[in-house]
């Protein structure tokens, strides 16, 4: 794994650029964080230990991973926000966009439920055999609104078929608390454990992301090796010279000192670009935070925004290379792809605005395209820094998903605020459940209503 | 088409908010902007007659739809940038994510290519029966790389299956200029025109974005009559009372007296959350521009995000609730979808953190989490504006484009830049030649080799 942060400085891009001094100077502080990061291992950052652990629970999940495979046609992951974005990551990356339709598929079909959308649920849920069907519930709280809703939902069509749904049924969840803990229990139905001390977005290299990776054939544990030899390093190097420390720094100092509020994770890969969607929850949900220093309201945050080279070239470049200097651009740039394929001379064409293309391959255009494209925004100044990584690869993938938790955390020491909980979240769950009718929220039902009579006063049409 | 604009303003959410005042202010402004669309709609605004002129070439369109529907199992949009964004807003808002899967599928499944990725692409192309796939290569220009590359690809995939290719491909691009129109002349292929004056942003209601719509079943009679009447109606109406308007009008205000540079578009829906790519070009590429003032570069330019609810509430609501101050929330929510589902009375639990969720529909969920969530945004002062609105009717979802094409010209109006054109995309297009080894690319290509060579000094490993 590379990461080339070059384009950052001033010496290169000029006014947005940091100087490399400003990054030298910080050996201090990200020392202290590696320090502060170290102590706090034990208890609040205790996802980080998670290669360590899982390394031993791998043989177990690729096991039941087995069975499923040869049992079933179909495997749903359901479940929200960190219980399925870091399953779409590893599944469009390592198997790409078209998995489902490969006759060279080795396991059962993989498919997500992450919303509550009535259209896409039961068009999804009505091209099902159920029969043939394991559902995988994940939820951390093992009471998720809409992951309980799709359990409910799920439970009554297993019944209206009668089909014993207690063998198409795995649940993932607290290893004590909630609902489904207790209905799997009495239930006799199979499980598995998310540690109590790890959060959602941090929760990919545990059972939520492993089993659907070992049902559709990714490496996993592979994967985690890869993780663990990132944390060896991580623990072992200068953080002057670790991505997991430069990126968060360069992400701070900008937005610091250059009021770049966003970053853009712009990948050349179609199935890779699903690690933005995962890096945008993990980003956004970890420093996205309000607090109060000395009596003042602060506002910590930068948003994460996804881009999938080259096709967003021809959708948002533009902006990115004229519009206002509120962006770091860091581009994933994989070693190779999977496949390949040469263009031929079919035509032999005179006309040069084809030629050019002619006997070339993909990986050329493609290549060649980030190139240009990275070489375009330095020239107007603009910050980027580079991954180039072989994500393809399980223990590549592995190492990055670890190295850019890592980097998370250490952003949030630097902004000083707690990267591992999501308070105002709550809010909106809480008027969620006043409108479902739960008990023990007349207050907010109340004042829904209170709050919301009589204010639609500018609705045009 | 309801536009709920009440929770920009500074009554309702405070310091964030605009002032009532301000807006009415703008009156005499927005009237000098219509009248000056309403010239410019001869020469640089075309696109905004589109509806009127498409009208007439509804039944060639979908007379050829029909033909293909009858003949082909497969239908592949080929096309980057506006040229397959609006195929993807209309394939997935209208028909779902899961329509290639439906048994009542009418027509043929559909694919898009618009991306140069060798694993995708290839993945795709060795899943497809070429006999009985129609190909449409879209590009306004007749010679966008990556087309141009997938295009030589499939003709040399067709000859190795010594397939005549030539009944399956369809053209739609310039009616004069460029390779692929006179390659389609050359060998009396099947093509369709995009008036020249019309860019690739604002091409959905054209051959571009209605071929592949018509092949899928969707009403483009409908779509087409949606966005007459929404023409008709914008130019009948007080500007003040208009969302195509009022919206960019917002967007401008925030940008400029409160620093507010996303704007996020937060759909309640899986499919019509395309409607966010499309929507992400079109704001982008039009607002995104560096421009000279009194000697002083100004860089405008709003940075679009797409959201799709419930599922990124949890993932990025948490930055919403509590980061900076940067973002107006636009949300659309559907009037209603096309199907749902109950959960029964299965468990009949007495567990009453998931009683609440028995015998409710899919919809009272979604609709209960969009109101909380607006609520809760509301309630911390963030800005917000909703879209209510029927998106599944065609006619509607036609008003509905129309009128953000239109807002857009506003918001460039505003901006004082020119909304029509994309410069800057054009530096990375040159070196792409040159390391594609193009003739005349050869200074492009000698000045990446410099600007490039030697600079990689801060790589880590």
């Amino acid at each position: 794994m590379q990461f080339d942060y070059s384009n950052v400085l001033e010496e290169r891009i000029g006014r947005f650029g940091l100087q490399q001094s400003e990054l030298i100077n910080s050996t201090k502080i990200l020392k202290d964080i590696k320090d502060q990061i170290l102590k706090r291992k034990t208890y609040d950052y205790f996802a980080l230990n998670l290669p360590g652990i899982m390394l031993k629970e791998v043989n177990e999940i690729n096991s039941y991973g087995e069975y499923i495979k040869e049992n079933f046609e179909n495997f749903v992951v359901v479940g929200m926000g960190g219980s399925s974005l870091g399953n779409k990551m590893l599944h469009y990356g390592i198997n790409g966009l078209y998995y489902n339709d490969k006759s060279t598929r080795k396991g059962p079909k993989i498919y997500f439920m992450d919303n509550v959308d009535p259209d896409s649920n039961t068009e999804l849920l009505n091209s099902l055999d159920l029969k043939k069907t394991m559902f995988n519930f994940i939820t951390k709280s093992g009471s998720t609104s809409e992951t309980i809703e799709n359990f409910l939902l799920i439970l009554k069509l297993f019944k209206q078929s009668n089909i014993d749904f207690m063998k198409n049924i795995t649940i993932t969840t607290d290893p004590e608390k909630g609902f489904l803990r207790k209905f799997a229990k009495e239930n006799s139905i199979s499980s598995f454990s998310i540690h109590p001390l790890v959060g959602g977005r941090f929760s990919v290299l545990t059972p939520v992301g492993l089993l659907s990776a070992s049902v559709e054939g990714i490496d996993i544990d592979k994967l985690i090796c890869g993780a663990l030899k990132k944390e060896s390093e991580i623990n072992n190097t200068d953080p002057l010279i670790s991505e997991a420390f430069l990126l968060p720094l360069i992400q701070y100092n900008l937005f610091k000192n250059k009021k770049i509020n966003i970053n853009v994770l712009f990948t050349y890969s179609d199935g890779l670009s699903y690690i933005g969607d995962w890096y945008a929850q993990l980003l956004a949900e970890s420093i996205g935070k309000e607090y109060s220093r000395q009596g003042e309201q602060v506002f910590a945050g930068i948003t994460p925004l996804s881009a999938r080279g080259t096709s967003d070239q021809h959708s948002i470049l533009q902006l990115f290379m004229e519009g206002p200097y509120d962006k770091l651009i860091i581009f994933l740039s994989p070693y190779s792809y999977r496949n390949d394929e040469n263009t031929g001379t079919v035509l032999n064409s005179s006309d040069e605005t084809i030629s050019y293309l002619e006997n070339k391959n993909y990986t050329d255009l493609i290549k060649s395209e980030f190139l240009a494209t990275r070489l375009s925004l330095t020239r107007k100044g603009r910050p980027n820094a580079t991954f180039k990584v072989n994500l393809l690869d399980e223990f590549e993938l592995g190492s990055f998903i670890y190295a850019l938790e890592y980097s998370v955390l250490v952003l949030g020491e630097l902004f000083n605020i707690n990267p591992i909980n999501q308070p105002a979240v709550e809010l909106g769950k809480r008027y969620t459940y006043g409108l479902m009718g739960r008990k023990g929220f007349e207050k907010e039902k109340a004042e829904f209503f209170h709050l919301a009579k009589g204010k639609d006063g500018f609705i045009i049409k």
